[in-house]
C-alpha cells in the first residue's frame, strides 16, 4: 500500500518526466527507471553513489559427485583468483563504469592466504563447501542464520561508505542446481523446468542433471512442505553464496538502496529473501533475462520485465554491470534534461 | 563473400574468444559483437576510438499541413538550439559515456545564427525544409547529391581526427512519414503498415496521417518504380537529414568504421544506403528496436537483432548513444580478460 507522501511524490515525479523536452513516454522503461528510483530514494532528484557489486562465491557439496556440473569443483576457487587479480569478466566491466567490486569468501573449498589477499578479498567463510543435498541438509540452521547476518553486515558496511546502488553476483560450481530446487519450491514450478545448462552441460549430463535434482527434491520436499520458509529451504537446498545474498537483499532493501538484480541464481536469492520482507522487490531493477533455462520463468513469477536480453548465462553479477549504465541514464535523464519551458520548446498540439 | 585471410582471422577471434575465463558461449551476443568488431576492423584487437555521434537536422514540407504531425514546425529549430545549450537527452547520454556530439543543420526552416553557435552547429543546410511531397517531389537531383556528399564529408573529417565508432542521429517534425514511405517503397511493406505514431499522434491523427501517406505513396509510385534507386527514392519522399545520413553511412562503411544504427528514421536511411552498397551493414551494430510502429519489421527485413528493446522513440540517437557502452564492453573483454591458460583455471571435463 502506498502512503499519501508516495502518492505525490509519483505524481510530481511523473509530471516532471513527461515535461522533459521529448514526446510523452519516448524515452520508455527508462522512464519508468527513473520513477521507480525517485520513489526508493523518496525524492525528485534520484541519483547513484558508489555503486558497487558485490560477488560471494561458495562452494556446493553436490559439485564434487560430479552429477550436475561440467567443470570441476576447483573452478570456484580458481575463479577467485581470476577475481582478484581482475581478469575475469565482472572486472572488465566493473572496471569499465566505475563500478567498486567486492569480492566475499562465503565458503570456497579452498585456504586463500590471508596475507596474500589482504583487502582483494573478504574472508567471510563459513565452511569448507556445503554438505551433498543427496545425503542430507546441505547446511545447519545456524549456517544459514550466521549467512545472512554476514550478508547484511557487508552491505550495511558498503552503505556506510556511501554506496547507494547495489549488484549482487556469485560463483559456485553446482550453484545453478541449487537455484533451480530453490526456484522449484517456491515457485512450484516442476524441478525438471527449473533445469537448463549451467556452465554447459550437454544433451546427456542435462538429463542426469535432470534425474539427480528430481531425486533431492523428493528427498527434501517433506520438511520443506512442513516448514516452507526461506531457513528451511537454504537449510536443504541451497549454499553459503545463496544465503548471504539473501542478507544482502534484505538489508539493501531495508537502507532503500537501488539493487541490480543479476541472473538466474541471484534471482533465486531474491525469491527467498522475498518469503522473508515482501516488500524487497520494490528497491529492485531486473537486469537482464539470462539465457539460462529457468530464469525468463522466474522473472516472469516476479512479474519482472528486465532491462538486456543478451543470451548472458556467466553470473559473477555481470548482467548487473551490464545493465548499470542503463539506470544511470534513467537517473541523469530526470537530473539534467531542460523541461519545455526552461528549453522554450513548443508542445504538441 | 569473404577472403581467406577473413576466414582465418573469424577463427582466430573466435579462439580468442572461446579462450577467455568463462563458459562458452556465456557473454551471449557480446561475443558476436566482439567478434564483427574484429572483422571490422581487421584485428584480434579491436578497440573504440572517439565514439561520436552526429545528429542531422532537417524540417519536411508536409509538417507545415499539419496532416502527419502533432508538433508544429517549428520544434525542429528548438530542438536544435536545445542540444547546442546541452538540454537534450542526446545530450545527457553523450555526456555519460564520452561520446563526442556534432549538430548539423541539413536544411532547418530556420536561420541560426552563424557567430553565436560556431563550433557548436555545422552549418549545412541545403534549404529551409524540403518541399512539401503531396504536390511533387520533396528535393531536386542536385540537392540529394549535395546532400549525401556532405554526410560524407562530415564523417571524414570526424575518421580524420581518429574517430573510428559512430552513430547517427536525426531531428525533423514529420520525418517519421518520410521514413515510412522509404520503407514501403524498399520493403515492399504496404505504406499503412510502416506508418506509427511518429512523436505521438492520436487515433484520429494516425488514421489522417495513414491516409495522407497512402496518397503520397500513389502520386510517387509512378516515378520510383520506374527507376527505384536510393536517388529517386530520395528525391521524391526523402529529407535533407535523412540524404546525409546515407552519405554518412556509406562513408563510414568505406572507412571500415563501427556503425552504431539507432531507430526508425535511421534505418529507413540504412536501407536507402544499402541499395547504393550493399555491404554497408557489415560494420552496422543495431542499437535497440524502437518503440516507432514498423522499426521492429524494418529490422527483421535487415536480419538484424538490436541489443535492447526499452521502447524508445526518441530520435537524435539516443538509442545509439545508450547501446554504445554494450559495444564498448565486447571490446573490453576481448582485450582485457583472462584466458584459461594465462588464469589458470580448468575446463569443463
Amino acid at each position: 500500500m502506498q502512503t499519501a507522501t508516495q502518492v505525490t511524490l509519483r505524481q510530481k515525479l511523473q509530471h516532471q518526466i513527461d515535461n522533459k523536452t521529448k514526446p510523452l513516454g519516448a524515452l520508455g522503461k527508462l522512464e519508468e527507471i527513473a520513477l521507480q528510483a525517485g520513489l526508493i530514494q523518496g525524492t525528485l532528484h534520484p541519483q547513484l553513489n558508489r555503486p558497487h557489486i558485490v560477488v560471494f562465491a561458495g562452494d556446493h557439496g553436490i559439485a564434487s559427485t560430479g552429477l550436475v556440473n561440467p567443470y570441476p569443483q576447483s573452478v570456484t576457487s580458481q575463479m577467485v583468483l581470476n577475481f582478484i587479480t581482475g581478469g575475469a569478466a565482472i572486472n572488465v566491466f566493473c572496471r569499465q563504469h566505475s563500478i567498486g567490486l567486492t569480492i566475499v569468501d562465503a565458503g570456497v573449498n579452498f585456504d586463500f592466504d590471508a596475507n596474500l589477499f589482504h583487502g582483494k578479498l573478504l574472508s567471510k567463510k563459513i565452511g569448507r563447501g556445503t554438505a551433498n543435498y543427496l545425503e542430507g541438509p546441505a547446511m545447519s540452521a545456524s549456517e544459514v542464520q550466521q549467512a545472512i547476518e554476514t550478508g547484511k553486515e557487508v552491505v550495511a558496511e558498503l552503505a556506510a561508505q556511501g554506496c547507494n546502488c547495489i549488484g549482487f553476483g556469485e560463483m559456485g560450481i553446482g550453484n545453478t542446481s541449487s537455484a533451480s530446487l530453490i526456484m522449484s519450491f517456491i515457485t512450484g514450478t516442476p524441478v525438471e523446468e527449473c533445469v537448463g545448462r549451467g556452465t554447459g552441460v550437454n544433451d546427456e549430463q542435462l538429463e542426469r542433471k535432470r534425474d539427480t535434482l528430481r531425486e533431492v527434491f523428493r528427498l527434501h520436499l517433506p520438511a520443506i512442505a512442513a516448514k516452507p520458509d526461506a531457513q528451511t529451504i537454504l537449510e536443504h537446498v541451497g549454499g553459503y553464496e545463496i544465503a548471504m545474498m539473501v542478507g544482502a537483499y534484505l538489508k539493501a532493501a531495508e537502507l532503500r538502496m537501488i539493487i541490480l538484480v543479476d541472473g538466474f541464481i541471484t534471482t533465486a536469492a531474491l525469491l527467498l529473501a522475498k518469503l522473508i520482507d515482501s516488500h524487497v522487490q520494490e528497491c529492485c531493477f531486473f537486469s537482464h533475462t539470462s539465457g539460462e533455462n529457468g530464469h525468463a520463468k522466474m522473472l516472469a513469477y516476479l512479474g519482472a520485465e528486465p532491462l538486456l536480453n543478451l543470451g548472458l548465462r556467466l553470473g559473477e553479477g555481470t548482467g548487473a554491470a551490464l545493465a548499470y549504465p542503463l539506470v544511470q541514464s534513467a537517473v541523469q535523464f530526470l537530473r539534467e534534461m531542460a523541461s519545455f519551458e526552461s528549453a522554450g520548446v513548443d508542445r504538441a498540439e
